[in-house]
This record gives C-alpha cells, structure tokens and sequence, in this order.
C-alpha cells in the first residue's frame, strides 16, 4: 500500500489548478477511439473475440503504444506483458497515478468490457495532451494482461501478478487449452518485457478505472454512470465426476452410473440453491455452471467422466461460504444416488473488498457533479481488485443496454 | 430378401450330413484368439479403442485375411471395406451363409463387443476345416466396417449400406470429428474395394451373428446364451439448445438464459420420461442423453450454445414415438422458461424387428441342447439389423460380466 504522504502528494497538484475542473473530455473522439481499438479481433456479429497475447492482441497493442506516445508517453512493457504509458508530470519522483484496464476480450466478447477503461485513460490523456497541462504527478495509463482469465485462468492475472496475489513464475506457467504458456505467447508477440510485475519494483500512486457496469442495474434505473464501492467475493472450482461407460441401448435405466446425468441434477441443484434460498436471493447470491467438458462423447455409450466449472459470487464472503457449502453437500447426495465418484476442487479465491473510502469520495463528487448519485458493488472481478491490495483504487461504472456483456451485443451508448 | 429355394439349398448340405452334430470347437483356441485379435487398440486398462479404419483397425484387418486364408479362405473386399473371408462348398454357385460381426469398438471400448462375433466365425470356420468338412454351400466369414458409428456416425453404416439402408455416396462421405471421411480413410488403409457393397452384387444366403448381451438378463440368470428374437426399436437425435451469453458474475439469476441450465433440465426431464413411467419402464424403454457440448465453455460466461446427442429405444416402435413425444413436449416447455430456442432434429430412425422364424428356430434347437432356454430381444443394434432387410438372419447373444459393455471392463468368461 503507498503510504499516505505519497498519495497527499501525488493529488496535491490537482487541488491546487481550479482549471482542471472546467476540462471536458470528447464524446466523438472517446466512442471512434473504441472502433479503432476494436479494429483486431472483432467478429462479423459486431462482437470481439481477442484472446490474451494472440495476434490480435499483439496488434492493439502496438496501436496503445503508438498512440500514447503522440501525446508524449514513454512506455514501460513488464514480465506479464502489462503496459504502462507514463506521460511526465512536474514531480517525476512521484508515481504516476494510474488509470487501467485490459484491451483482451472474451471469446465471445463485446466492444466494452475492458476496452472502455483503457480508452477511457487515452482520452484523459488526449485532453490533458491538447490543455497543454503538465499534473503534478505523472500519469500512467495501464494497459493490464489477461484480465478476462478466458484464455490463460484464472482472471486478473496479470494485476495479479503486480498485486502480489501470483508468483511472477506461477502467472508465466499458466498454459491455454493447447498447452501453450502465456510466458511463451508473451515472448512470441513481442510483449514479454524486463521491467519486473510488482508494486514494489514498478509503483503507481493509485488506481482508478472505468468499466461498464455488466448488469441491468444502471439501465433499469436510467443513469449513466455510478460510484463503485467494491467488489464481490469470488470463489471458482473445478467439479470432477466419475460414473461407469455403458451401452445405452443394454443398460437397463436402474443400473445406471450416468455421470452425465449426475452432472445434470448438480446443474439444477446450483441454480436451485440461488434461486429458491429467497435470502440468498435478495442478498446477491449468484451461482452458475458454464464449462462442461464429457467423456466418450459418443451417443449410445453413456457418460463415464464429468468435468464442470463452477462459478459461485455474493457481496459477502459469509454467504459465498453458505453456498460452496450447500452445493458441496448437494453434489455428495447427487453422487452418492448414482453411484459416482466426486472430487470439487476450490481453485480460485477473491474475497470481497471494499475500495478505499478517500478514492470512492473523489468518484462521488465527480458523479454528483454530472446528477449520477447511484453506487453499486462489482457483480464481476476487475483489475482494480489486484491495484487495491497495494495503492488507493476506485471504479466508475458505465450503464450498458440491457445489462448484456460478454456478448457481441454488448453496448454502451456514446452520450454516456 | 433370398428366394426360399436359395435359402433351402443352402441348408440343404447340412441337413444330410449328420456327423455335423458332433463337432466341438475349441474353447481355449478361440479365447487365445479374441486375444490376438486385440493386439492392436488395446489400452492400457484392459480394454479396446480401435476406431473404424484407423491404423489399428488396419491391422487387425490384414491379421484376419491372413488367418482365414489359413483355412482355404479367398477375400472379397467391398466399397464399404466389409471384407468376406469366403471358403467354398460344394455348390459355389450358391451365395455363402455368412457369420460376421466387427472388429471396430468404441473408444472406451470392450475385447468381445463385435469382436467375439467375427471370432466366433473364425472358429466355426476352423473347425469345419480340422474336420475336413466341405459344406454344401459356401461359409463366408464377414468384418462389417464402422458397426460402432463411433468415429463415422451412424452406427451399422456398412452394413447398413450392404442392405440397402443407406447409399454408398451417403456412408463414404460420412466424416469423422476432424473432417477426414470414411472414403479417404479406408482408400488411405488400403480396404477401399472393388466389390460393389450390396446384397443385389454380393449376396448372402444367411447371416448369423454372435454377440455379447451388453447387459445383465443372462448374467443374472447365470445361462451362458441366449436366442435373440429380435431388435429393439432405435431413434437418434441431436438437439440444438440457444440462449444468451452473459458474465456469470453481475448478471442476475432471474435475467438470464442460460443454455447449460436448460439443458441440465432436459438431461433429467429425459431421465424422468422413462423412469418415473411406470408402464414405459415396464415394456423397457430406454432414453438416454452422453453426448453435450457447450459454448463458449468460459468460467464466467453463462453459456449460449449447446448441442445434446439424444438416444431413445423400446422394444416397440409406438413406445419410442410416445418417448419423443414426451421429451419434445418436455423441452419445448424447458426453452420457454428459459427464453432458449430449440431445435431437435431425429436423424436416425432403427424400428423394431424380429429374426426370420426359421432361423430363430434353428438357433434355439442348438441353444436348447446345451441346455440354453432364455430368449431375448436385442437392446443394442447390430450389423444383422441391416442384413435381416435381405436375407434370412438370427442372433446368438453371449453372457457378459455385470452385463458391462462399451467398457474396458467388458468381459466373458472362458467357458462361455
């Protein structure tokens, strides 16, 4: 965490130029600098599909870099990839303060998730640029790797990485589904720098980041932004089961071991425990299967191994706990009835933060400037979750139609 | 069909000679063989995984011309790669009574499944030969290519094609997972013939096929055989399930369309169908759902795409029909609750049949003698499926352990 006599300084210089404030940034340019971004990568139904430290990636990029530098940055490429863009400011022994996000998407992604945030930080640095206005500290716009996890899991792994929260080697290992090595890709697209991934050997003075909001909350309620609190507890796990390959046509339907069926009634059962605990519910519990991989996959030979990805979120820990515990039970009773085999390995943990309050005051005065008075807490982890655990982090959220993201239909509209 | 006259003739030679009766095989000659035939596919569990004309399937096949060669067998390879290891009789211009199964399996696959039915035909043929015999018509041994559908769906394509179910043109553009056809591979093994595969160019008289049960009637009854009357009614289908990509972690449970859930509930609704109905559990029907797959298979991106490989089966056609009706009726409610789209698509259909009287009958005289009453009707679909549309054909079904199959676990004993 950067001690507070870093951070006094490093905002000081803002407090003391009122001009800052009359600064509006351009609409037009923000929402054709999201177009260009998504010049690599996207898919013919409006979408993105640009996996971490493919091609794609390599080219955008190229193009963040390129485009920071005409407004003055020199640019800073770690051990994880991340880039820093770091436009000078008058006290150049300060951190820069920081303003991330991610330029790698779902496979099936939109245009926003993560693009805004960082397009976001060009145009702060656009404005600033063309005000000919030198900050107090310098600013970094950042450009974190892998934050979708969808390629190389888990998630936030590079901000993780600058964190603490991963061993630089532990993020250099992590393979996709051909095996290949994010240290690998990094060192092919040309973005495996020297500059060690960590806060200590390569600070900021503190974080803020733009994201659309990715749920209908904004939307429904009609505003266009909201003050982030914090973020959700998170837990993932890997979902074994073994069950008995037999012929669906000899086998009769009692002396079944169907592992495929199992894994059914377990899809059912996590969407039940969510749904029909009405405190769970009301509380934002949040419970979903969404990989599911099944051995032989042939049609008449009836399922014999089950892998699922489970995905369990809630504002609170506790009730995070209550569920992993609910469906762990759950899956034994399910296993126990079909005669299978049952492994639930808890691979991934993000407890539930809360941003730090003097970051969160500065986004609330800026909203309420603008009428945007709503304040929510992430359903989804960011990179600010991993910027928190060193330096002063905020978010603002964006409305985005219907709540939709991680979808090509994802939308925010330009006004906003 | 054979004409009465053709099928008389050719039982003819046996009836006269009576010393037929006497003959014994030879257990332990054909145990050694079903080993040596799983000298290639075999795994390291015990089992098989032999792919329809693979490299393995490749050897096998050149092993079981060389060995039937041994007992004064010429070869017939048709355009399907179905080879007939024919030894001929008295009256060669009658077309030969055919044993044959397959020597493909599943990937998880067993050493008897299909494999003991060629061997089993080998042995007769062996020990025809030992004993100097010349049968009045003609014996042909016959290896039906790719009966397990397995990498080349449908099941019982080759001889599917011999009996007119399918055309050649259909089943050598039949194409496995990574796109290669049937045609390329078997012209790539070398088993791509001249012979025209039909039963019009390449006739058979009869056809008898030994067959392990594939489930636990005769296990639990502790007889070694059984008389198959007949086969039970088959119907596949592939159902295509669409619903809404979304990030599992801020979209709410209640927002949501998610095509795994969805098809989670159809897994168990099918499962009811056939087990919570008392009177289609009774009459044996059977429904099952192993094969799913899911997109885009991300950890935090509720899924939009599935695809479910159905199997239902009866042993009469009408309760199939009720099954689909019933599981269609099912679904279509499922994707309404969700706000998923549907499509099921029925792309083959197997209807009940029952072996040609006589046959049967000659099966049971022999069962009987060795003390073997049981009959039953055939869950599983088998090559002679397709070669009962032609000539006159019946089944002989073997004891297996716990009833397992499509299993590397499958197992006969010796002495059966």
């Amino acid at each position: 965490m950067a001690s507070t006599t870093e951070i006094g300084a490093a905002f000081a210089g803002a407090t003391v130029v009122p001009h800052y404030r009359t600064l509006q940034i351009n609409a037009t340019r923000i929402n054709a600098t999201i177009e260009a971004a998504c010049t690599w990568g996207n898919t013919p139904d409006g979408g993105m599909n640009r996996l971490a430290a493919n091609e794609d990636d390599k080219r955008v990029r190229a193009w963040f870099i390129e485009e920071t530098a005409k407004c003055g940055c020199t640019h800073k490429v770690d051990e994880m990839g991340n880039i820093f863009a770091i436009r000078p400011g008058e006290n150049n022994t300060l951190p820069p303060i920081g303003i991330g996000s991610h330029l790698d998407t779902q496979p099936t992604g939109g245009k926003y998730d993560g693009i805004l945030g960082v397009v976001s930080g060009m145009e702060v640095l656009r404005t600033i640029h063309e005000n000919d206005i030198t900050t107090y500290a310098p600013l970094a716009i950042v450009n974190w790797t892998n934050e979708e996890g969808a390629r190389f899991p888990p998630a936030m792994l590079c901000s993780g990485v600058w964190g603490g929260a991963f061993t630089t080697e532990y993020a250099h290992s992590r393979s996709d589904a051909s095996g290949i090595t994010l240290r690998d890709e990094l060192e092919a697209i040309g973005y495996l720098g020297h500059t060690p991934c960590s806060y200590e050997a390569n600070p900021l003075s503190a974080h803020f980041e733009v994201h659309i909001e990715q749920g209908p909350i904004l939307d429904a309620a009609e505003s266009a932004a909201a003050v982030v609190q914090g973020v959700q507890s998170i837990r993932w796990y890997k979902v074994n089961v073994t069950g008995r390959e037999a012929h669906t046509g000899t086998t009769p339907m009692d002396r079944r071991s169907d592992a495929l069926l199992g894994a059914a009634e377990m899809i059912v059962a996590t969407n039940d425990i969510v749904t029909k605990d009405s405190g769970l519910a009301a509380r934002g519990g949040r419970a979903t299967i969404a990989v599911i991989n099944s051995l032989p996959q042939s049609i008449n030979t009836i399922a014999g191994k089950l892998e699922l990805g489970l995905d369990i979120r809630a504002p609170s820990d506790a009730d995070v706990a209550t569920i992993e515990q609910l469906c762990r039970r759950r899956f034994a009773t399910i296993s126990e009835k079909h005669g299978l085999t049952l492994n639930v390995d808890n691979f991934w943990v993000s407890p539930a933060l809360s941003f730090d309050p003097r970051m969160v005051d500065c986004v609330r005065h800026s909203a309420q400037e603008i009428g945007c008075t709503m304040e929510l807490v992430s359903g989804a982890g960011h990179d600010s979750v991993y910027t928190a655990r060193k330096v002063p982090t905020a978010m603002i959220f964006v409305r985005c139609r219907d709540g939709v993201s991680h979808n090509p239909a994802e939308y925010s509209r330009p006004e906003e």
